[in-house]
């Protein structure tokens, strides 16, 4: 894939694609995208049974995972929300706030990596941080095994979805239970999904969008199941946009490679569900999606979308949202004298 | 039913209310409590139908009803937690505490006023109080009010369930289509129930529970449905316990009536479930429910209740946990431009 967009980065660089004719248009659309199955893909290193989808419903739901007893992981990637906060970014442990824009969970299993800088390799990995960041959850591994040893209903349930193994309760499987259940939050049969599967599904002004979306070069990023998250690219690919949308202190990728290339290099976005999931960037400062899509234009493409290009693109993005899980809260533990107390003092 | 629990309190003070004998446990049962029913009550000025029960379920799931866009009903009345927050005291807005551990909405339905201090009348007047209160969700009626008009989700919501209205968003809709929700939290069929509707469903040492319960007087105040929520009581009727448990500056309904004989009075504790909902006291200080059946036990009836005693009444109070309620996570309405911003500055 990364030759492909590579390929096709070069071509917009050189402006030589093409205007798709409207006959090509879903041809085309079939060539750079692909609907979202509508079952949980298998997951490398993973067993997605029953026990530990449920488990990991738990875990992800459950705030006594948190060191202060308040937040879970649905704080931030509430299901209820398109999976994630809509807060500019989140507020955490004593009402700190975190670093970057809360991402969303649905579809994050299609992800090439976790996180805004890809620093986590895949949802179970990408689990053990929040727990662990001072200004989000603010626990410790040995505090959240504690908690969790402490109750007969988390010592079945990790016995039950990790057979076999004579120390269930572990970090490692913490993760692993909550990437299960985070791999069943999948959105299939966006409108735009059934039009790639053939059906008539979109609107004069969503296949104008989508044409724009591929003339004008998005697709050179935001391609694939989830158009985006496959890739990383520099923000200000052109032009680099104001520091209140790209913080000059949040350098990006190179804060993990420590390489110069990857200065101000994000993981593209992920564009499914994004009417559901302002603000946008990883910065979260921009709360309209046309303005997020002119922000692009200029930052990425150097193009000045103009207002019927937005607005078209904007109506095309809107067919992205697709059929948003179905969540039953689950019944939590019930805590025993040996679980430790909530510390919420700050 | 105040007559009869005041002449009860009246009979235990004279010490003279005879042990019941185990053929007549079922029968003197009957006489003090009723099982939770099957189905929600109807409610007194509230039309529950399907469409107003969804739109409280979603106002109740949704923290964009708070100012900073971080809590909700669920934050503190936590669903997968016996429906409250397993907190001391809660976490409000800019990480301030509340003055008061947050009472389980579950069967809330059922009890005579709402708050620790009866101060609401019913669940729509206290709906009321949260989302307004500084420390809590520290909105106003005015900013929810725009914040659900922006949405056309909620807007269509509100017209559904409350047809025929020319103003259906109103901040006392809002307030009774969240009653409405919670009506449906009731836990049915906890073995203590198929006790009382004639199965034998509860073990010796529950049944030396529950006589004992009734036998040393903890049945005067914590008795109907929910075995309490219906009446007020000193904290201290014959021993104050110390302000660790008892915080001298909280004088209960004091605060709302400024009648002396209110100081310290306080709502007899609802123990429905009371064993999912640690810790225990309007101060939240109290974690083991042994502890708290102690302190009961000194404070209120006079009586040093040997390990026993305690171990057989906590025996009993684990018998009140009924089926608890399964909640779908609402899918919440799509915000517009016009939404009112997350406010976090604190």
């Amino acid at each position: 894939m990364r030759r492909l967009f590579s390929t096709a980065c070069a071509i917009l660089a050189a402006g030589v694609m093409p205007a798709f004719a409207d006959t090509d248009l879903r041809a085309a659309a079939q060539d750079f995208f692909e609907p979202i199955p509508l079952s949980p893909p298998s997951l490398d290193g993973n067993i997605v049974s029953r026990t530990r989808v449920d488990l990991g419903a738990m875990l992800f739901f459950d705030p006594r995972m948190s060191r202060s007893g308040l937040f879970s992981c649905q704080s931030c990637h509430n299901v209820g929300l398109g999976g994630d906060d809509g807060l500019e970014t989140s507020v955490g442990h004593g009402w700190q706030r975190g670093p970057r824009n809360a991402p969303t969970v649905f579809n994050a299993v299609f992800n090439i990596a976790q996180f805004w800088d890809g620093r986590a390799a895949d949802l179970a990995e990408q689990a053990q941080g929040p727990v662990q960041a001072g200004v989000e959850m603010n626990n410790t591994p040995d505090r959240v095994i504690a908690t969790l040893e402490s109750m007969p209903g988390y010592v079945d349930a990790f016995a039950a979805a990790f057979p076999g193994e004579d120390m269930p309760i572990t970090f490692d499987n913490f993760a692993l239970a909550i990437e299960s259940f985070e791999a069943t939050l999948i959105t299939p049969n966006a409108r735009f999904d059934q039009f790639l599967q053939g059906a008539d599904s979109l609107t004069e002004e969503e296949l104008r969008g989508l044409a724009a979306f591929m003339d004008e070069g998005c697709v050179a990023c935001h391609a694939g199941v989830n158009l985006g998250g496959q890739e990383y690219y520099p923000f200000g690919l052109v032009e680099r946009p104001g520091a209140d949308i790209l913080p000059v202190g949040d350098r990006g990728r190179f804060a993990i490679t420590q390489t110069v290339t990857d200065d101000y290099v994000f993981r593209a976005s992920p564009l499914r569900n994004i009417e559901l999931t302002a603000p946008y960037f990883h910065s979260g400062t921009v709360w309209s999606l046309e303005e997020a899509v002119a922000v692009m234009g200029t930052a990425q493409l150097g193009a000045d979308l103009d207002e019927r290009d937005v607005s078209d693109i904007v109506a095309f993005l809107r067919t992205l949202t697709g059929e948003q899980p179905e969540v039953v809260h689950p019944i939590l533990p019930v805590r025993t004298d040996a679980t430790p107390l909530p510390e919420t003092d700050f």
